[in-house]
């Protein structure tokens, strides 16, 4: 794995998929100068041999890359643009990263600002759940410049296996908002699909090995088929998460003025889930609201 | 590959998936009778060595494993039913095999008329569409006792990779009733996820590149999602075909008192596609319902 300790990592949001990430880039060798809200993690952290900061604004100052894994577009704006934020420590020629998912507009405007006070960025969200962070597996979609992009990529290397630049700053949340609608609409066709089973009297695991390696292959079939038939829904990631990710992806599409149905409906039946109290549980409990006996 | 030259073969319906299939069999050494509606085919397939049946009815006298492979349940009804129909023809001891996509209950109905003249049924619909009949690389999902399923195995591994037993008469069928849910709203996801890309302005073919491996990532994605970028749609599946296994998976549905609210979007997509003049391109061409430029 190659990396550049002569970089300094900042590192903002230590939660589910953070913790993982920020102990991965430790161990590959760079330092690590750690912000979190809550400060049990941090304490624990502490003892691998990483330096606290006091503030998002303190990580900057003793950092020349910045990632921040936080849970949604409000909290990454306070991190980066708040009273103790990122910017009020920013150096000229670090370099930001976010890895959370947030609104495109958002992000574009997050990078403007750090561009004025001569910093770069990079969105930077990921697919592959808690596993993946914990594996180093995580899929990795940036946007940002070429040379912003390369500056990143050995951080990135550490914590991914399929790493891609898809395109300018922004363009790494629209093929997450894409991404995130690929992965509810497919959760809920494998629901669909594996309900009519059942309810017609044929066994759904036979029916998902009928499936292995053709038209109705998934990763999705492979892992959440297999979490709706053994109805186990402990988090990997969240229905509430995934339900706030589509309505970022459906507020994109109407500044877009495009229509998207299905993701709409999709949307839809993870409120319906939600109100059936299952929010906390894993977004493929979404079978929950088409078999209502599981 | 194994193969039971003992058993003579009357296929029936040679249509963009029957004839590679017929042609396979025959190349493994099947002694083959063959029918179909349209006789320029048959004339063609003839010259290969294959014997000619005048009907269904004399397929089946000819024969001691008919497969079908028609269109549709009203298709197959005649076939197997009608004045010149299998069971005018059928030997006791003989197998009929349904490899169409045909309701459920129409299933049980043909298998309970074969059983009554001491036949037996297997109905063994496949996914894989025109390439995987030629490439014999079909998946095929069986329902039919233990005894008719291992009678037919020789021939499905004649034409198909992936073989599963799911259950007993019928249960073929709910799988591709399955099957079809899945491809169908998976090719939605993938639309409205490539759309969302393309109009923020972020290339839908490298948005497809980095979800490679990932949680959004299926075989849907990887054939389909490419015919979208592409905007090329040749069909492998025609539009019209799609929605009617749409429908007819809600037929089952309903008989079954369960609702499928995204099934039934995907279906009214489908039909707006139809509407649009797009009903013989590609099941893929779903796209231009969301994407109106393409």
């Amino acid at each position: 794995m190659t990396n550049s300790p002569d970089e300094t990592i900042g590192f903002i949001g230590l939660g589910l998929m953070g913790r993982p990430m920020a102990t991965h880039l430790h161990q590959s060798g760079y330092p690590l100068v750690i912000y979190n809200r809550s400060k049990s993690v941090v304490a624990e952290l502490c003892t691998l041999g990483m330096t606290t900061a006091a503030s998002p604004r303190d990580a900057a100052r003793q950092s020349t890359i910045i990632i921040v894994m936080v849970s949604d577009t409000a909290a990454t704006e306070d991190v980066l643009l708040g009273d103790e934020g990122v910017v009020q420590g920013l150096s000229s020629g670090s370099l930001v990263i976010d890895m959370g998912t947030t609104a495109v507009a958002a992000t574009r405007r997050f990078a403007q600002q750090i561009g004025r006070l001569g910093g770069d960025y990079v969105d930077a969200p990921v697919s592959g759940g808690q596993v993946g962070a914990q594996q180093a597996a995580l899929t990795i979609m940036a946007g940002g410049s070429d040379a912003a992009f390369a500056r990143a990529k050995p951080v990135f290397e550490t914590l991914g296996r399929h790493v891609t630049r898809v395109g300018d700053v922004g363009a790494g949340q629209v093929a997450k908002a894409a991404n995130q609608i690929i992965v509810g609409l497919t959760i809920g066709a494998v629901a669909e699909a594996l309900t009519l089973a059942k309810k017609a009297g044929v066994d759904p695991a036979k029916v998902r090995a009928a499936f292995e390696g053709g038209f109705a292959w998934s990763r999705i079939m492979e892992l959440h088929g297999q979490r709706m038939i053994d109805a186990e829904f402990i988090p990997g990631a969240k229905a509430v998460t995934q339900r706030k990710d589509l309505a970022q992806a459906l507020v994109l599409a109407e500044q877009l003025g495009i229509d998207l149905p299905a993701t709409r409906l999709n949307r839809d039946l993870y409120d319906q889930l939600i109100e059936q109290g299952g929010g906390e549980l894993d977004h493929s409990a979404l079978v929950k609201v088409i078999d209502t006996e599981i």
